[in-house]
This record gives C-alpha cells, structure tokens and sequence, in this order.
C-alpha cells in the first residue's frame, strides 16, 4: 500500500511530502487510519540527525492515535473501526524478562516506531507523519476517550506515559510531596497525571510568566528555579521530583529538595552532559538520582484508562502537516502550550 | 576525668600525645574503657583538615570497641563490664522522623563522634584515639563476639554498617547478583557481608595482584575493572553495586553492568567530583546511582549481631597509636590488608 507521509531526506533538510509503503497486515497486524499524530521534541532530534544513526527518508512520529482499518485474521482483541492509539514501541522481543514483565520499553530488541529495523520498507520503521500504519496488535492500545478529545489524546502516547511510568513506579499519591522540572509538553503532563494521582504537586519552572499556567494544569505550587529563596523553603522535602529537563542543568539544586530516601528521575536525556552531581548529596539523605524511558505496553494501557476516567487529556494547538517546519522552530522556542499535534486528514492532499 | 589521647593541633602536624577531658556519666550515659580503635580514611581527612571545618585539636577516631567502666544512674541496658562500641553517632536531635525512624545517621542533628558541637569540653566532640568516652546509652551498642576477636570487631562500626546498610537497604541476598567495587576498608567488609547474607558476590578492583585475596575475602567471583572485556561479560547483570571508592572514576563503566531497575549506591565522596554519569544510562534501563551514610543505631546493632551469628569480623593490622602517623602513609597507599586498629592500651604510658 503506497500512501502519503511527511519526512525529511536528510538531517539539514527541511521535511516535505513524500510516498512511504505499507506491508498487508499479517495474521496478527492491525492497519489504522492515522487521525493525528503529536509532535515530540524526539522528533525533531532523529529527522534532523542530532542523534546519531538517523536513516533517511526519515519519517518521524510516535503519538499516534487513529481507527482500524483493516485487521489481520488471528488478531482478536480489535475490530474494523475501534479508536486505537500506537505509541513509541512497534515491536520487541518478546522473550526477554523485560517482555515478560510487560516492559517492553526496557528490552533490549525493542523497536521503535521510527528510524528501527524492520523486514519493512525501506528496512527501517517510518513514524506516524502518514495517513496508516501497520503494528503488531500487542503494541496497539485501546482509547476510551470521547473521539471529540482524539487529538489531544495523541501527546499521552509518549508525553503521557513517560511521565506516567516514574509517577507510578515511585509511587506518586496522596501524602506524597511531587516536584514536576519543567512546564513543556512532557512536564505539562506530569502535572496534570500527579494532580490526578493525588500528589501534592509542585511545578518548578525558570520561568515567572508561567506560574499562573501551571497552577491551572493542577500544580498545588508552583516555584520558580532561579529564585534561591523559593527553592530552599522546599529543601529536603520531596518524596519523588520528575525532571523533564533535557538541557543541561544543575541538578544539585533539585537534589538537595528530596527527602531522605527521595528519587530524582531524569526523563530527558541531554546531548552534552549535566554537570556532574554532588554525591555528598546522595549519600547524606539516601538520596537517588534515576531515570525512566517511556513505559511498557501494559502500562500505557492503564495510564490511557486512567486518563480517560479522570478527563485527562494534553493541551494542544493543531497543525496541519505542512507547518511542520515551523513547528519545529516555535518548538525549538518554547512557543507552544504544550504540544503540537498534526492533523493527518491534511496528508490526504499534500 | 582528664585521659591520655591522640590527636592534632592543626591540619599540617602529626598527631601526637596530649590530655583530653571525659565529662562525669550524666544520668543517661555510659562511660567505656575504650581497647581498640579503628582507623578510618575520615579521621584522615578531619584531622589533616582535607575537610572544611576541622576543630583543633583533633582526636579522630569512630570505630570504639571497649568495657564499660562507669555507668548513669537511669541507664538500663548495660552494666558495668559489658562489652560495647561506639559507631560514628554518639547524639541526635531524638524527635525528628529520621530519629523516629531509627535513622539518626540521617537526622539533621547528627553529632558525629569527633569534630561535632558538644557542651563538653572544649565544645567538640573528640573520638576514639583516646583511652575513654563517655556516650549517652542509646548511642552505644551491644558486643556479642568473644571477646578474643575485639580488635577486629572495631572496623565494623565503621566499615561494617556503612557497606552492611546498603546491601539491606536494597536488598542483597539470595538470588541477587551485588557487586562490591573496590577492595579497601569498606569494601573487603562489603565483599564479607554480601556474601553472608547469600548474594552472589562480584568484586571489582583495579590491581589484577588482588584477585586471590577478594575470593578469599568470599568473593564468587572477581573483575578487573581497567579489563573491558571482563567488565563487558557483566553488561546488564547487577541488581545492585555498592561502589566504594571514593577517587573520581568512570561511574558509567559500572552503571551500564546494573540491569533493569537496577542501583549503584556509592558510600564515598570524592574530594572532587565524578565525571558527569550518563544520563542515558539511566533512563534506558531504569537504573539509579544512590548514595548512603553509615547506619542508624537499631541497624547497627542488628549488623553487629548479624556479624558475631556469621562469625564476620574485618581483617585487621594491630598497631600502637604512636604508630598512626605511618599508618597514615600507608594508609595513603593503599598498604594495609584492611584496616589498621590502635590497640588503646598503648595510650597508657604516652
């Protein structure tokens, strides 16, 4: 099936229209009919090959969400038409203690929607930038969201879930102090996702103009990282902060607001290093610093029903797929609030 | 009581003789005859003043074994002639929720056992190079090894719970594969410990020449860790490593063996920082580096019990304390097979 995409043929190119194929679903593929697809900063990264081993064409694309088209004959958890979304894993080994344990983000043949090898063409996987994609129904996640909200149910894809995971996984709920680094499209969700857990959420932002922001995305508090006042009133007082913060930064300075035995977990990864953290630090309060990489199937399921029973969606501003390039740039600029998100049916005529 | 001690005047003299003051037992206290004491790479620091702060004199000195000589009259848990220690703590503040906890290593109002506030004189508290110290009852603990082996039991309150509480705290026992990194002090204890408690035991070192000794300390198995292809055979296998060494390293050559969800607790801090760990080391399997002080005092007894049940004390190296300014120096280079311990009773006649 040849359809119509929006990708890049190489790292300084700006991205344009372009014809990918897709394989006839096998016994176990679900094809979908791509609605929407959000915008991660990731994306931006691998089509312009700030990451190494980009493959070009490139199609980025991992908040996907949409409505099968097509299902292969042993699938038996779906059906043509469900609302279904595909986040970042297409695949994995399936065999491995992290499979087994339904994480497949931590297996080691995991692949991702994008820029990963598969028997596909070209050989590697091309992203949700198209109008279908073909997945192996494990790696396909039911939406029960009012279809009204499908687009902005797109960012929980990935924003969501990698925000999601370390909130669960440290135990983030009530009587449980939480500090979310950074108000963009991750840390958005985060606020939102550790409100609704029952957290006492505060959001650290380098900002001043958006406190008003956070406090309505559900922050009880929102502390403003560059004032050295506000941020010691919090020291030694978090159970769990979740820095979503990619640039490099000092750390120490969040570090330091964790109670004893309290984990700061890093879910961006910086190109050049975080200056190196104080292990005076750690070792004084049993401190941890950790990180956490999106979230297993199973997982993303239950954060998607989450969502959908606590009306949890992300903040968006619709694009079509030729304003990619700008988006990126706004992006690259902070100026959006929080996520874009493509509207596929704008692939129909590129 | 004026006694006969060993200490410093300041940061570039040698420890000499010199007269210190015992307090009169308090109600609560316990006086202690003090045999043995172990010699600590921090009394270095302290008393050399590599660490801000250092009150001179300086009597270094926490890890106190001796018989109790003198006790207040409310105290219940001990009588005269019993055998005790005194660990690193000898006060806290007692209502806080680290105290509460049973963590008064980690009480904001920790009193150390030399160089710390204190209503005695001269308003510092002065360590175990001395021949006696008085101690309030709830920081002194219970020796239950014959008393043959009570020089060697003195590193334990040390060396022993800083690597004892760790390998608790997260877990080590049967079924865990724990590294130990670093085959000094600490981690010849750590080495001891983790295998006690039924864990598969890997020890790391730089110096190929101590590969015997580390088996022969318990250690299952044994890396050379400036060995890449002997580290690469351990990639994603660790549960947990208590790494030791406090010299700046390549954190990430020893991350990367942790699997899923797995930690490194670093029990040094070095004098200067770490190259910075990678962060996608972390995030992509979960992983965290921790740090731990010591233990508090319910966890220290319990380590002490724990070791006279296994029949664990350190390897030791006997010396007179007009012999510790060579210690030092071989301390330095790393020649003593683990621990030096003064024996008290050379304090006698100065």
């Amino acid at each position: 099936m040849h359809i119509n995409a929006y990708g890049a043929y190489a790292g300084d190119k700006p991205l344009e229209p372009l014809k990918i194929t897709r394989r006839t679903p096998g016994k176990d593929d679900v094809q979908i009919d791509i609605a929407y697809c959000g915008v991660c900063h990731s994306d931006l990264h691998q089509v312009r090959a700030e990451w190494a081993g980009t493959h070009f064409p490139c199609v980025p694309g991992h908040e996907i969400v949409g409505r099968i088209s097509a299902l292969g004959a042993s699938v038996s958890g779906f059906k043509v038409g469900d609302l279904v979304g595909v986040g970042c894993i297409v695949d994995s080994c399936r065999h491995c203690e992290e499979c087994d344990d339904g994480l497949e983000n931590y297996c080691d043949g995991m692949i991702g929607t994008y820029n990963f090898p598969t028997q596909d063409e070209p050989g590697w996987t091309l992203g949700g930038y198209s109008q279908t994609i073909v997945v192996h129904e494990h790696y396909v996640l039911r939406i029960n969201h009012a279809e009204e909200h499908l687009a902005a149910v797109a960012p929980l894809l990935c924003a969501g879930i990698t925000t999601y995971s370390p909130l669960r996984h440290w135990q983030a709920g009530p009587g449980k102090k939480v500090g979310i680094v950074g108000i963009g499209g991750l840390g958005h969700m985060g606020i939102k996702l550790a409100h609704a857990m029952g957290a006492h959420v505060v959001a650290f932002t380098t900002s001043d103009t958006k406190r008003e922001a956070a406090r309505a995305l559900g922050a009880d508090e929102v502390v403003v990282s560059r004032n050295a006042e506000e941020m010691q009133a919090h020291a030694k007082s978090f159970d769990l902060i979740v820095n979503t913060v990619a640039a490099p930064h000092d750390l120490d300075a969040f570090v330091t607001l964790l109670k004893r035995d309290g984990t700061m977990t890093l879910v961006g990864a910086p190109s050049s290093p975080h200056p190196s953290p104080s292990v005076m630090n750690l070792i004084g309060k049993r401190r941890a610093i950790a990180g956490s990489m999106i979230g297993g199937i199973p997982e993303t399921q239950e954060m998607l029903d989450f969502c959908a029973q606590h009306n949890i969606v992300a903040d968006i501003e619709l694009i079509r797929a030729e304003d990619i390039n700008d988006a990126y740039e706004r992006m690259l600029k902070g100026d959006v609030k929080y996520r874009f998100v493509i509207d596929n049916a704008s692939l129909a005529t590129p």
